[in-house]
């Protein structure tokens, strides 16, 4: 007996090349699907309409890209970051097959770096996860790394192995996650509330998303236990009551996601998100949260062997509280200002105009 | 570039005649159905229980259709009413075939009058929207209107169109969304949860629901991200501090669910809503305040061609911390008392006693 | 006219061998899965995945057997518990046929005892609630005993019926919701998140399950309402004003469903509910606590006929705003501690060590 709880690894439970499988597989549902509607109010047409999704090329209403991120992620979560002390990047995330209502995700982690604090109680493991579909299919690849706890402090810290880490996705290696479907005409562009597509943005270009979104404590709790997250700080207000925050914290995922979802209002035609190149929770969100968003096309990418889908390579930043007419970033020392919750470096697909 | 980002139609942008199809198509999925419930809790058999509205007719259990007009309503803001001042009201709002989970709606709206306001500064834009599934069948027709700004003011208004505006919906207009099913019997009225049918309620006759229900933030602003209504003035806090009101106003359609849900405690046998034949919204709500219901039978119709169903075309009273004994609406001057938050004519359908 | 609402069955109403049928039947969707997950974040893999659901045995993903327990207890609260001065206590709840998306559950009480105060103005009333689903097969049977006001208070009251009160239910009496599957081999186990099986637990093992969970309001008003659970006192705070404790109770039912899930750290293999074998909520919650829980084995008992799967007898206890790492449950008197909040007796079933 004895034993029986699980508190998650340390540091030195940490070898290069040690697999973890993460429990629990977790089957996705027309519930998922209308759950992250209530918690985002995202508008893209390809994910809110099985009719648009099939006349775009899909074979039926495929769940939010961002929504199978979260149930892969979360899942890494008992296993990586229970004892972590702070989430420090993750980098070359690229979506697969797209997920259908009735698939299950599982999720696999390897690890892949390790370097130890110089302090000899933490140091950062960097490890790749997969998420995968009952068919053994990648659903999402990407690379993160984590400060990590070590169970006990150590004088003689060891040697470091440092992954190479990848830059953003390259348009090669992009998925696009559907076949070229119906002409993405007058009706189609009507239909996805805007007549702008890949070819009518510019390198450069910024846009103020305009729109807020209030948060409450019951919505991203509600969110990250739908992902089956178990980070102990967005649910448990007694034991934050003796932190220094003093608050519960809000998945930064949380974020993404609506930041993603305020950005229709600029991108609508940005149907699918394709890759997460890298992303920084620049400061921490608490309930009562105004979130707003803007984002800075960063690269216009065709994308080889269609012509009707390019990619754009675009920085979204969310922030709290403060309207994003003025594009708010980073001070003139190149600290994010702290206003700034989310820095994401993503690329979407976007249909491009015919014959163009 | 630059302009990508949506502001809405102003008064000048829209000419009698004018049609708009709106984003985004939604697809009617079971979790529409589970999120609807958790949010209202309504008890109607035939929107709860597939065996009953089979029992009933149906050929499977269909949405509660409320559910469909916050779907299709929804849709029609970004492009109607970003830029009102006010809604004024709506009218002839008839629902037609049922939807069921799979469905997919979108919406048409077609301005069919316009009232330059004397100030030079807005005006009264009335439009008929058409909810349709995706074989086109319409799923729900109605008349709006509301008042829009101008996005410049003008010295010389123009003239006005005011179109005739529907009143109740005729009997002989109203869709019955089932065929004559299983006898409505002991066992049918036991699990719908009353034994007063269409033929036991009188003209006049006054109903209290009774129970009363608390709104929180999260769950007006989940329902109303769920129905894709994007009205900011529903989600955004930090926007609302700067108002003299101070607070999230919540979507007026999220009162008429839970008015319908109370309803339940006296007319449990209201199977379905035909029709909206004209609603108020007469005072603002927020979170925290607790809704109250009260009806009155406006009018007992029989249906065309149907022994099975009759038609209650009713006055559904909506409070806020004001319980309904006393059947509270107006003051002597005809003004709504404060407490009194929605003024509703709508027609629902409800078995008939056999034989009766 | 007059009387539509309902008011519930007083004291006077119910008679030895009365067969009550509850309204409202319900339709069980992959959206109560979804909600389910999102209320709790529940992470036992048999309800998570179709995969591992198929694996262990089942035919197919079914819904969690609390999620069972409180639907149908929910359609019992109109007619047997709306007049109610307490919940007195619940016992011999056996679950049966497991249940899945498109069942319809009903449920139907008979009244088996009945003992009049002395003071003559209420009583205490015992039913047997059977939830069954479209097929007439039973998906939970239980018994409960409520108090419950008289209409008019009398001065004779009566004889007593107390009914025979079942015990634990009998490790043959149990029924395992699905076939022998795979073995629950080490890729099982990962899955599942635990190595800990059956044969690994002893009688008088206590486990704290560390992790705690903070309620919202919205949570336990969209679980109770998803459950069509209509007692007044979670729902509305305008008449909660008025009363002593002046705030919304929780739903007793969301705490089990929380302890549940914070079970998982120290159960994950308990893969199913067996039975209720009796509970107590031992003081009221409110939003705002955090909940944790902590879980000791009662008994640890083979399953007649199955190798592959044993049961254990739990108590699982809940507090609120009290770290359970101490146990706490009854101070010297045996009166419970403050922050106990549920005190669960319930039968689980765990796979079992092959060849062990």
């Amino acid at each position: 007996m004895a034993g029986k709880t699980y508190s998650g690894n340390y540091f030195e439970d940490f070898t290069i090349g040690r697999q973890i499988v993460h429990a629990t597989p977790r089957t996705v549902t027309q519930g998922d699907i209308a759950l992250y509607l209530a918690l985002y109010g995202s508008r893209f047409a390809a994910t809110s309409a099985s009719t648009f999704a099939r006349d775009l090329g899909y074979p039926q209403l495929p769940i939010d890209s961002l929504l199978a991120f979260h149930l892969v992620f979360g899942k890494t979560v008992p296993d990586i970051s229970l004892n972590a002390v702070a989430n420090l990047g993750y980098a070359g995330g690229r979506f697969g097959v797209p997920v259908y209502p009735g698939d299950t995700l599982t999720t696999t982690s390897t690890v892949i770096g390790l370097k130890p604090n110089s302090s000899g109680r933490n140091g950062n493991v960097y490890v790749r996860s997969v998420g995968v579909n009952q068919d053994g299919q990648m659903v999402l690849d990407y690379v993160r790394w984590v400060m990590v706890n070590r169970r006990e402090a150590v004088s003689e810290v060891g040697e470091s192995v440092i992954p190479p880490l990848p830059g953003a996705v390259a348009v090669e290696d992009l998925v696009v996650p559907y076949e070229p479907g119906a002409p993405y005409d007058e009706r189609m562009q009507a239909l996805a509330g805007s007549t702008h597509l890949w070819d009518d943005y510019e390198v450069g270009e910024r846009i103020d998303h305009v729109d807020g979104m209030t948060i409450e404590e019951s919505d991203h709790m509600l969110a990250t236990r739908l992902y089956q997250n178990t980070a102990k700080v967005h649910f448990n207000q007694f034991a934050q009551n003796d932190t220094k925050i003093g608050r519960r914290l809000i998945y930064g995922g949380h974020i993404i996601s609506l930041a993603r979802a305020l950005s229709f209002n600029g991108l609508a035609n940005a149907q699918a998100v394709a890759a997460i190149n890298a992303g920084s929770h620049a400061n921490p969100t608490f309930a009562g949260d105004t979130i707003y968003a803007w984002s800075e096309v960063l690269d216009r990418m065709e994308v080889p062997g269609r012509a009707d889908v390019g990619a754009l390579r675009l920085r979204t930043v969310a922030t709290k509280d403060l309207p994003c007419a003025g594009f708010p970033y980073r001070d003139e020392a190149g600290k994010y200002l702290p206003g700034v919750v989310l820095d994401l470096d993503y690329t979407v697909l976007m249909p491009r105009r015919a014959g163009a």
